[in-house]
């Protein structure tokens, strides 16, 4: 049978989702726990890798299993064998030709920041600090161009093998809460670094530092250096995967 | 000169505020950086201790200093030298006679919870996890006969050594957003574990594994057996100091 897992996780003192030799991964660490559990070596295959740093609220993998173990049993065993920062917050079964990765639709990443001139003790570990002034509307106008199918090769770290970089974005939102801005960006995929690119050239935008049609001009001419920083990983968590 | 420091600390990896021989604390962490900076041993004074585990947002603190820097570039100065987890987020000059233990009129504590059935990863650091159902018209009903002036011994962990128990409660506010629960506490004064004892024995209260009335038997006998578990440090944050 093919099961599926719904997985939230720290992302903080790991490599990143994907197995790595000589870093903790999510990946190896729910892989082992599972291995032992069923009593077989098993490979989960997600939905996509997050970077070294980046957190899940629901992050999916699948694999498969001849056990008889109800998936629920199965998920709440190997819980109690995880670390702290790793939760398969469920489990059920799919169909045999359920692919994490290849099966996903859309994808949706929240990023959060705060806007402070002191760090936040209380955020820094699952936030980015933005030091004032920040416009949000400026953020906004320019992230509206982000919006549908475009070519986002200026949006994507140098280092990515992928030669298609056409994705189409559902939304960009950007939210105010308090001295707070999250984003939440949706899409059908998504490059490497991209929402870090995107988050960061809107923050510079937002601060003067950019002009308004900065987003624009890198979607017309695919050109990386015209934007802003790629924003830190501890602000970025993958939120969802619809099927 | 007596200058006063609000602070916000991620209490995760300390033994508490208070300065210990064999453990490190939040207030010899500034201590240590505000002597360097001053080139003088330099003591401070809080609000009161928070204890192991506990977090703050504006915890606060006095010292007496002959320095001429401004407040806002000491403020600055040390925060580069503070590890990250602990930051001056103000400071500024105070009255000679300011004492910010003695002069303190109001706390306000926030206690985070969530509720469900696995631990969150991405809350553990900072929320209790509270396992369902739970009935949040009767916490709030029994949080009723908590607020007023009353004798709190029942609410006090032992090993206190405070003779008078008396202590008034402004409002104990339950509030419930998606699947959090988040209390927020504000009195003259707070006892021992006494914002622990009192969302651990509403939780209890809210699960149903207490009668309703525990809360107000508790105030009538005095007897803190008949309340609920004291709840865990790290959901807990002393949000506020008013004088």
């Amino acid at each position: 049978m093919r099961y599926v897992m719904v997985v939230e996780y720290d992302g903080t003192d790991y490599s990143g989702w994907q197995r790595q030799d000589n870093a903790p991964s999510v990946q190896q660490t729910i892989e082992d726990k599972l291995s032992i559990f069923l009593q077989k070596k098993t490979v989960i295959v997600a939905s996509g890798r997050t970077d070294k740093g980046v957190h899940a609220y629901g992050q999916v993998a699948h694999f498969d299993t001849d056990s008889t173990v109800p998936p629920s049993n199965m998920r709440y065993a190997v819980n109690t064998m995880l670390p702290q920062d790793i939760r398969i917050v469920d489990m059920y079964e799919v169909a045999p030709d359920f692919h994490a990765q290849y099966s996903a639709k859309r994808k949706t990443y929240v990023y959060k920041t705060y806007v402070s001139r002191v760090l936040s003790p209380m955020r820094a570990r699952y936030y980015a600090q933005v030091i004032p002034e920040v416009d949000v509307e400026r953020m906004k106008e320019a992230a509206k161009c982000l919006v549908g199918e475009h070519d986002f090769r200026a949006f994507c770290s140098t280092g990515s093998s992928i030669q298609n970089k056409v994705r189409e974005l559902y939304r960009v939102d950007i939210d105010v809460r308090g001295d707070e801005i999250i984003f939440e960006i949706e899409g059908n995929g998504f490059l490497y670094n991209m929402v870090r690119i995107i988050v960061g050239t809107l923050v510079f935008i937002g601060r003067g530092m950019l002009p308004v049609d900065t987003t624009q001009r890198m979607l017309d001419t695919g050109i990386r250096k015209l934007g802003g920083k790629t924003y830190p990983a501890c602000g970025l968590a993958l939120k969802s995967v619809k099927y």
